[in-house]
C-alpha cells in the first residue's frame, strides 16, 4: 500500500462542495496543533467543462481539463487523491491510469461504509445526477449487497434535482435546498430508508434548510473525508 | 501588471484559516456557475515548523517549507499568491524573491481597504501574533496616515492571544474566541475604534462566540480576498 503522506484533492466540481470536502476532512481531525492536521493540496479550478451537460451530449469533454489537475497534484507531490465530485468519476479509469497517484473511489468508499454499519437499510434512495445514475456505480454496489435502490425519475430529477444543483452553483445554497429537499420527500415516500447524497452540491444545500431527511441520510463526501482522515493516521502513527 | 489567470494560496497557517481565507473568497465572488469562481490552487499543508516559536528563538525556521509550498504553487500555474496568515510575511522578501508570481502583502492591502474606506478611525487596535507586532508593517502603515495604533501589552498576549490561537488550531473555536474577545475588550477600552484582527485565526473564533466587536473590526483575510476577487473579474472580463 502506498504510503499516505499527502493528499490530493481534484476539486473545482463545483468550488463550494470542494470548500465543504475540506471542511469535512477538518471536522474528522482529531487534532492538537496546526501539524496534526492531514497535509492537502486543493485544486479548486472550476474552469471546467459541464460534467453534466457533456454526459448528455450537449458539450465538450471535462477530460483534459482532469487530466491537468491530476499532473499538476502529483507534481505537488499528492500520494493519494481524492475527488468530491460523483459525476466526474465518469472519468475515473482515465485518471487513474494517467495518475502515480492512486485516486479513491468515491461510490466503494460509501457502500463500504453502508455495509459496514450497524443498521443495514433494505432500501437506500440515490439523489445523483443523471450521469452517476447511469453509470451505475452505486446500484451495482447496493444490490451485490441484496439492497433495494429506489432512484429519482427523469421528471423529478428535472423539476428538482437540475436546477436545484444549479442553483447551489451560483451560490443559492437556499435556494437549492428547497427543491432538493421536494426531491428526497419522493425517494422517502418510496420506501427508502436512507438517503445517498450522491452529488458533492447536496449535503450543504439540505444543512442550509435544516432538511429533516440529513439525519437520515449517508454523505459520500464524508465518508470519503473519513477514509482520507483514518489513512492519514494510520501512515503517520507510523512515525 | 500580470494577468490573473490562477490564484495561488499558501495556506496551512493554519488549516482552519486556510478554509476561512477560501470561504471569504467564495463570499465575495458574484458567480452565475461553477465557471465564474475564482480558480484556486491552495497549499495546505500544516507540516510546517511553528512561525511563533520560531521568531520567539525557540524552533526552527519555516522558510525551507514555505519555498517549497512557492515553488509547489508557481509549478501549478499560479500567477499571483495570497499568503492568508500575517505572521508569515516575515519571510516575505524571500518567498517573493523566489517567485515567478507575484505575492499579495496582506498589511499594504488591509491598510489600503482602510485608507479608503469612508469612515477613518483616529486609533487602531492591532489583534496580531509577537511576530507581526515585532516586524511593525501594520504600524508603519497607520503611522505614517496619521492613525494611532493601540497594541497589546506582553502580558495581554500571554494570557488571552496565544492560548487563544492554539485553542483554535486545535478545535477549540469557542473556547479561542472567548479568551480573544477578552482582549479585543482591553483594545477598545483603550480607545481604539476599530481592530485590525492582524491573525487568520482570530476572525473565525470571535465569530463563533457572536463577537460584538465583530462589526467594528478590519479583517486582513477578508481585505485580502476580496482584492484576489476584485483581481480575477478585472482580468476574466477581458476575456
Amino acid at each position: 500500500m502506498t504510503e499516505f503522506r499527502r493528499l490530493g484533492i481534484l476539486g473545482g466540481m463545483g468550488p463550494l462542495a470542494t470548500l465543504d470536502f475540506q471542511q469535512k476532512i477538518l471536522a474528522a481531525t482529531a487534532a492538537q496543533r496546526d501539524q496534526d492536521h492531514v497535509p492537502v493540496v486543493v485544486w479548486n479550478v472550476p474552469q471546467i467543462a459541464d460534467r453534466q451537460q457533456a454526459l448528455a451530449g450537449n458539450g465538450p469533454s471535462p477530460l483534459p481539463q482532469l487530466l491537468e489537475a491530476v499532473k499538476g497534484l502529483n507534481q505537488a507531490g499528492a500520494s493519494h487523491i481524492a475527488i468530491p465530485c460523483n459525476t466526474a468519476h465518469y472519468w475515473y479509469n482515465e485518471l487513474a491510469a494517467a495518475s502515480a497517484a492512486p485516486l479513491l473511489h468515491i461510490a466503494d468508499i460509501t457502500a463500504q461504509t453502508i455495509l459496514e454499519a450497524s443498521f443495514r437499510p433494505q432500501a437506500v434512495g440515490l439523489i445523483a445526477t443523471q450521469g452517476t445514475l447511469d453509470a451505475g456505480w452505486y446500484q451495482a454496489r447496493f444490490s451485490q449487497a441484496g439492497i433495494r435502490v429506489v432512484i429519482p425519475t427523469s421528471d423529478e430529477l428535472a423539476r428538482w434535482f437540475v436546477p436545484g444543483c444549479y442553483a447551489v452553483k451560483r451560490g443559492d445554497l437556499r435556494g437549492g435546498g428547497q427543491l432538493l429537499n421536494l426531491l428526497a420527500d419522493k425517494l422517502i415516500a418510496r420506501g427508502a430508508q436512507k438517503l445517498v447524497l450522491a452529488c458533492t452540491e447536496v449535503p450543504p444545500a439540505l444543512g442550509s434548510v435544516g432538511s429533516r431527511h440529513l439525519s437520515d441520510s449517508i454523505d459520500p463526501g464524508a465518508a470519503l473525508a473519513n477514509v482520507c482522515v483514518r489513512m492519514w493516521h494510520q501512515s503517520h502513527a507510523a512515525f
